[in-house]
């Protein structure tokens, strides 16, 4: 059993957000713990989780189990990890790997800068990796670092998308009935077949539900369970609520859980978790521009973009203390940015934005896509000896690329008349939606014309 | 009952394919049909499907019903009748939907041109619709073109990867038993909860089954089930299966289905979908070129585009006889084309190549991506200069968006030195690939730099 050891440059609070963001953590979560402790009889209780990420993956129809496919290249399993660590009252996480994994698990902890993890190593069966994780926090001794929690929660590692709301619901469920588990409605009819492969029974849908993840148990109730069950039970049991009930006693409450709790079992499943998290970092975007720029096309610019990204919030920053501003905005976890640059060839917007995003840890858990936007008067200008300049935008990317961060030029000329420009803007804010969207890494560096 | 009128100047034969290709269907289908005709005692049978499309959608969270939710821009269902109508010994396909959504669903019958598809109104619950679907078979009337089959397939709207091999299974199956339905095995436990939210049974989850679809039944089997069941199970049955053993005492033959058959229920599952989707369409690249043109850097670009497209299938053609070529090409189902244009400024390969895909019924299904690919001396005509010609890229690409064809531009110099050159050829084959993977309609006219 070995302890992570967390980077040095990561916030100590861990998310996806910029350092200074972190005051405003414990805030949100306050109202949360105290939802826990309203909870009748509860105090603050030692929560720990065990994620069982031993399995092979076979269903997925990839070489790579599953838990370390990559998502916009981070592995699946430190998403998970992520959504776990971002609820400050689970103390403990410890992860259950095989031995060949261990270093890649390791790699993936130093990456992505995880807090709260330790590792041990999986068993043979999903069933024998959570005990051998449990018997980690069984311990309770000072060199392990962990100490027997009160409540444990079990999740697997291929349910990244698990909220605090439903890990705080079967916490404190399992305070009260010992074990609870998350339950879904069952979307195909299930059905018992025959020895001869016909249908024997089919069961009444309404009257059945799907058990999902997480489960959480008072640490002695699974435990126990799992000290006394039998090999064939460590061998062929799929449920844990399963154990508790017949080597504790202990009858589970069921906790309906939302959609996003699914797992991750086949392909399209990564597909899917792709989708949704580019989805989920395309809420926001973060407008840059110096105040001493002419106002007017800015304006205007911020307009199209609303009419066309009507679900994202965007807000208008002006980086011009040293991107103090930005760090202190209202927009968490921020993963987009465009930056205004008006009748300048310098890109003296874009270059102060690039910089202050190398400082911060912006793009150590998602790529951050930067769209360095270029009002230029054409009649004034032409297009033509622009371009070279602007090539500055090529080198440029490459190096940012290489932090994570995806910068893209777009042109606008402000010299057309004006339903020409009106259409320009709308086209600009199209491109920009669709380069949030996407976040290809392929086509970095590229000069966009609107 | 409605009868949707194909449309005029889609293949007879439907499928996503060019239309010189028709002729390779039947060769293809006849191995399947020799197929069926091997099962015991088997002649050609009389089949027709009946999809219940009159759901509203509620789980997916979105106020659209979940067949008419677009992918690519094409709704749902549209994807799910294509694969149906590929199959070419299902006879007649009966779609039940509500009243309101009839016209739209006409609509879609016209614009994709679907064939052989019969309208009937969708009843309040799924059971209800299929019932319709069946009457409307029954009738064998002369007027209603529908005649009664033998074999009936029931699908859901909202399975659109269902192929030909499990469709023959199922129905080879009801042919010997009566009836047949396509079987996964559970992704999570199923259990049973107490009347107070309690874990009560924990199923084994080895010896049950999720039931999807398709199914299949002698028609008289199934029809009389549900002349026969009650206003209960018509209103809260979902089991089709169950109503044959229940009402015409037919055990249903279980045949095990590729996941692929997923029914698409949550919005994760639209993701899912569009993925899928875009990556079965990205399985082919056309490389088009005129044999006068110098070959070197064409072979060049063919050695990069293989390295990195390296499960793509890249066929290089010769556009000279007025696209016959590429008609008659083995790229069946290709939807990506290259058009190479070496040291010229005339795009002329790139718009013969339009031409013959304007003339093709190609982008009816499916986004068509072009890629312009450009190869210039830039110490002989500077970049600058040879923008504003480019620009003629920009409008075509305006016009044939209308049509369904991406038109991207990508430039390379080709004066660079060997070692840039190759990095840039690399570079131009991984912005390709992105092109195809992404098929981002937003990007459109866009001149990329390699």
């Amino acid at each position: 059993m070995e302890r992570g050891s967390p980077g040095a440059s990561r916030p100590v609070e861990p998310g996806p957000c910029l350092s200074s963001l972190r005051g405003a953590e414990p805030a949100a979560s306050a109202s949360t713990l105290s939802a826990a402790r309203a909870q009748p009889g509860s105090r603050v209780i030692a929560v720990a989780a065990v994620l069982p990420a031993g399995g092979c993956g076979e269903r997925m129809g990839v070489p790579t189990p599953k838990q370390f496919c990559p998502i916009l290249e981070r592995p699946l399993i430190s998403y998970t990890l992520q959504a776990l660590e971002r609820v400050y009252w689970i103390k403990d996480i410890v992860v259950a790997v095989t031995r060949e994994n261990m270093g890649a698990m390791r790699n993936i902890i130093q990456k992505y800068q995880h807090t709260r993890i330790s590792l041990v190593e999986a068993g043979e069966t999903r069933h024998r990796s959570i005990f051998n994780g449990l018997k980690a926090l069984a311990k309770d001794q000072p060199d392990t670092q962990l100490s027997k929690p009160e409540v444990v929660i079990i999740h697997d590692a291929v349910r990244p998308f698990v909220e605090e709301d439903v890990l705080l619901k079967v916490v404190a469920a399992a305070k009260e009935h010992g074990a609870a588990g998350a339950i879904r409605p069952l979307v195909s009819t299930v059905i018992s077949p025959s020895a001869d492969g016909c249908l024997e029974i089919s069961l009444e849908r309404a009257r059945h539900r799907a058990s999902e993840m997480p489960q959480a148990f008072l640490f002695d109730v699974i435990y126990e369970a799992y000290r006394q069950c039998s090999d064939y039970d460590l061998e062929f049991g799929t449920e844990c609520l399963h154990l508790a009930l017949k080597y504790s006693h202990t009858k589970a409450k069921l906790v309906e859980g939302p959609p996003d709790l699914w797992k991750v079992t086949y392909k399209r499943d990564l597909y899917a978790a792709e989708s949704i998290i580019k989805e989920r970092i395309s809420h926001a975007v973060c407008v840059v521009m110096d105040p001493k720029q002419d106002k007017e096309p800015v304006d205007h610019f911020l307009e199209a973009l609303k009419n066309e990204l009507n679900d994202v919030k965007i807000e208008s920053r002006e980086p011009g203390q040293a991107g103090r501003d930005i760090q202190q905005s209202n927009l968490e976890q921020c993963y987009n940015f465009v930056s205004m640059n008006i009748m300048m060839s310098d890109f003296q917007e874009t270059r102060k934005l690039l910089h202050m995003l190398e400082e911060s840890n912006l793009s150590i858990l998602y790529p951050v896509v930067v769209v360095s936007v270029h009002f230029f008067d054409f009649k004034l200008v032409p297009l033509s000896q622009k371009m070279e300049s602007l090539m500055w935008i090529r080198e440029s990317a490459k190096e940012m690329k290489k932090r994570n961060i995806l910068l893209f030029g777009l042109i606008i000329d402000y010299s057309q008349g004006e339903q020409k420009l009106q259409e320009s803007l709308r086209q600009g804010a199209i491109i920009i939606a669709s380069l949030i969207k996407e976040r290809s890494s392929a086509l970095v560096g590229q000069l966009l014309v609107a």
